[in-house]
C-alpha cells in the first residue's frame, strides 16, 4: 500500500531495484451474472464506437475542410430606364457592373445621382456637410479644408438657397446635386441574373470539383435559372430571388443599395457517387445602404479639364465558398 | 472486489469514511528477466517520443498556421499586334493589365472582340441569342427584354442576315460581333512576366518574410527570371512557364482564355536559418474560358453617347497564400 | 502476476473464460493523515478543474473562430494640389481612392508621373531599362521586344540625350518620364479619412455584429474620428494615424507609397453584454514602396489614339477581420 518500486529502487542497489517488476493483484470471479453484465458492458462501447462514431458521425473518414476556390462570376440582362434630362437609355451589362472582370465582389448598379460637366472652380457647399455651414465670412477660414467635405474654403460665406448659407469653397464645381430619385432608376434589374462559377479543389485529396454541370448542350447555360427544388444545379442566379432568399424585397435594397452574401457550401463524401457531390447555396443580408463614387474625366476644346460624377447605389454581391471533403481512412 | 470507496463512505460516519485512503495491491517480482523486459519496454515508449515524436516530426513545437498575407503583383512586357482594322499597335502593361492595381487576381488580355460605335438605338438581335430568334413579329412582343439577350424587343422580327430572321431590339446598336480571331492576338504575351510580392506575417510569433529576396542590386528585380532549380527565389514569373506548370498550352488559354490558380506554400522551421525559409510556388488550372465585357464611353460633337464594347479574353491568375511556421517550445 | 483473463479465456470453455470477471484487489487504508492527504489532492484537481479551467479560461464554452466578413471601406476628404505644369487642382475621393466601389483593399493616391498625350509611333527607350541600353545599331535588331521595356526595337541605337544611347523602340510614344517629385503631390491626404464598414457574422450561433455604433444622429458619421482611448467605436479613420499606428511617417510612405495592413479582431463572449462585443484594430506596414500604372485613352479629331499614362505611388489599406465568439454550454 505504499509506493513500492521507487523504494526497491532506492533501498537497493542502483541495479537490483530497476530490474524489479511490480503488477497488481487481481481477484478472479467466476459469477455468470457479473460476467455476463461486464461483457454486456463491453459489448455496449464497441457498439457505441462501430455503430454511432463510424457510421452515423462518419468518424472513420479524414476530412478536408480548407478548399481553394475559384469564384468567377457574370452578371447578364438588359433593361431600358428614363434618366433625369437624358433620356430613355439601355442599360447592359457592360453598363451597369462593377468591376467588369467579376470575381467574388460583383456589384449591380440600380440607382444613381449623376453631376455632369464639373470643373475646377469655386461654389457654394453643399448644406448637407455639417463644416460647411456659415453665417458670416469668418465661419469660413480660408485655405482650410471642409471637414468631410467637397473642397478648400475660400474664406466667404456664401447663399446656398434662400434657406441656407455655407461657405464657399475651391473644388469641382458644381457640387454634387443631392437628389435621388424616389424610385430606382433600374426597377427592371431584379430579373437580371448572376452567373457563378466556382471550382473548388481539396488539396488533401486532390480532388477538384465545380458548380456548373458538365454538358454538352451548348443552351443550357443561356436558358436554366437556379431553383432550390426544380433546378439546383443551374448556376444561374436571379436577382430578385438572391435578394428575397435573403429576407429582402428587391424594390427596398435597388433605391439605396445593399450588401448580399452568397455563401456556396460543398460537403460531399467521398464513398457516395460524385454526382451527390453538389454545393448548397444560401442568401444573406449583410448590410443596407451602399454606394460609392467614380468619375470618368474628358477635356473640352480649350483642354480644360472636365468630369462627370457619378455617385451609384446598388446591390454588391459578396460570394464565399466553404466546404469539405470526407474520405473513408485506408483499411 | 467491490467499489470499497463509496461503501465506505456510506457506511462509516460522514468524516471517517471519507479521510480512508484506498489503494490497489501490488505482487512485487524480484526476477531480472521479466524486470529487464519491463524497462526495455519503458525505454521503447520514452525512445519513441524523443526520437520520432521530437525530433522527426517535430512534435515539440508550436505552430501558426494562419498567416496574414499581402500580395501585390504587376505584370511587366510589350508586344506589338495587328488590329482587325485598326492597324499594328503595342500592347504594354497599362493596356492589357486588369485591374492596374494588381491585387491577388490579376487579368492578362490575349485576345479580345472590340465593337466600336455602338449608340442607343434599333437593330437585330444577335442570332447567338436563342430567345432572339424569330419567324414573325408575333414572336417578338414589344418592350419585352430579350432573355439573355442585349436590348428590348420593339416588335418587329426582322432579317439579320441571309439565314437568320431575329428580333429587333431597342438597345446599344449596332450588337456586338461575334467573331472572335481564330489565333490570340497577343500570342507573344507568353514571353510577358508577372511579378509576385508576397509578404506573410504570422501573428502568433510576430514574424514577417518576404518572398523577394533582400537585395542591394536594383537591377535583379529587371532581370531575373523564376526558374524552379535555378533561380527558385526570384519573384519574377514568365507567363508562359505558368501556363505550361499548370500543365497547358499558352496558345490554348490565350483564344479563349482560362484562370491559372497559383499557390504561395510557405513552410518555415524558426530552427532552422532564416534564409532558408523560402516559399515553394505551384500552379495549377483552375477553369478554361474566361471572358469578361467592359466599355469606354464619349460624346461626339453633337454630344451624343458612344460606347466602344470591348469583350476580353485572356489569363486570369489567382494567387493564394498558405503556411505555417514551427517554433521550439519554451525549455 | 501474469495476464489472467485472457489466459483463463483461453484454458476454459469458450463461454466459461468469456464471463469471468477480474477486479483489482485493493487494501483500505483507515489513516486519517494518509486519507486527508489523499482527499485534499483530489479537492485540489477539482478546484483547478472548475476555477481555472471553467471560470478563467472559459474552457466550458464553445467556439466560433471562423466568421463570415463583410468589409465596405470609403475613403473622404479633399485637398488642392499644385501638379506640374498642369496648374493647381483639387482632389476629391473620386479622384484618388481606386477601385472606386471600395471594398478590402483600396488605395489612395499620393504621388504620381503622368505622361500625357502618348501615341503609337517610334523614339528612344528609357536609359532607365538596362535592357535599351545600346553603343551601335547591332545591339537592337529590329522586332525584338525590349526585356522588361516599353516596346519593340526597330533597329537602330539612337541618342536619349547627351549622356545616353538607347534602342530606337515602337512602341506609345514618348516613353514614360521618370521623374517623380520629390515631396508627395498629395502630402494633405494625411488629413483624409478612411471609413470601414465591417459586418460579422458567426454561422455556428448565427450571430451577427457590426463595427459601426447603431445611432439615430445622422450626424455622428460625419464628426467622429477613431481614437483608441477616446473613440474606440467610431469606425472613421485619419490616414495620419494609421501610418503612425503601424510605427511609420506619412511624408516617407506618401512619397513612393506603401501598405498597411488593417486587422480587425472580434472576440465577443455571449455571457457578456452584447455592448461589450466590440472589435479591436490594429496596423502594421504590409510593405514600402506600391505603385501603378494605369492609362485613360482618347482620340483626337482626326481619330488618332492617344492616352494618358498615369503611374500612381500611394497607400494601400489591405483590411483583414479575424475573431471568434463564445457561448456557454448548455446544461
Amino acid at each position: 500500500a505504499v509506493p513500492q518500486s521507487l523504494a526497491a529502487a532506492m533501498a537497493g542497489g542502483p541495479c537490483r531495484g530497476l530490474l524489479d517488476y511490480k503488477t497488481a493483484k487481481f481477484a478472479l470471479t467466476r459469477n455468470r451474472r457479473v460476467g455476463l453484465l461486464h461483457r454486456l458492458l463491453q459489448l455496449g462501447v464497441l457498439g457505441y464506437l462501430l455503430g454511432w462514431v463510424l457510421l452515423a458521425r462518419k468518424g472513420y473518414q479524414d476530412t478536408d475542410r480548407a478548399p481553394r476556390a475559384a469564384v468567377v462570376t457574370k452578371l447578364k440582362g438588359a433593361a431600358a430606364a428614363e434618366v433625369r434630362g437624358a433620356g430613355r437609355r439601355l442599360w447592359d451589362a457592360a453598363d451597369y457592373a462593377r468591376p467588369p472582370q467579376g470575381g467574388n465582389v460583383l456589384f449591380l448598379v440600380t440607382n444613381f445621382i449623376a453631376t455632369a460637366g464639373q470643373a475646377q472652380g469655386t461654389c457654394p457647399e453643399s448644406p448637407s456637410v455639417p463644416a460647411g455651414m456659415c453665417t458670416e465670412d469668418a465661419d469660413c477660414p480660408m485655405g482650410e479644408p471642409v471637414v468631410h467635405g467637397n473642397g478648400i474654403k475660400t474664406g466667404k460665406c456664401v447663399m446656398f438657397n434662400t434657406t441656407h448659407s455655407t461657405c464657399e469653397i475651391y473644388g469641382w464645381c458644381p457640387v454634387e446635386n443631392n437628389t435621388l430619385s424616389r424610385k430606382p432608376l433600374l426597377a427592371e434589374a431584379e430579373n437580371f441574373t448572376l452567373f457563378i462559377r466556382n471550382t473548388v479543389h481539396f488539396t488533401k485529396f486532390n480532388f477538384s470539383r465545380c458548380n456548373a454541370l458538365q454538358t454538352n448542350d451548348p443552351y443550357y447555360f443561356k436558358s436554366c435559372t437556379y431553383d432550390p427544388s426544380l433546378s439546383p444545379s443551374c448556376p444561374i442566379f436571379r436577382v430578385r430571388d438572391m435578394v428575397e432568399a435573403a429576407g429582402e424585397t428587391f424594390g427596398d435594397l435597388a433605391l439605396l443599395g445593399g450588401s448580399i452574401g452568397v455563401r456556396i457550401e460543398w460537403d460531399c463524401d467521398l464513398d457516395r457517387p460524385a454526382a451527390q457531390c453538389q454545393p448548397q447555396y444560401s442568401f444573406s443580408l449583410q448590410d443596407r445602404k451602399y454606394n460609392f463614387r467614380t468619375a470618368s474625366y474628358y477635356w473640352d476644346s480649350q483642354r480644360r479639364l472636365y468630369r462627370t460624377l457619378l455617385k451609384l447605389y446598388g446591390i454588391r454581391f459578396d460570394i464565399s465558398v466553404h466546404g469539405q471533403v470526407l474520405l473513408p481512412l485506408p483499411g
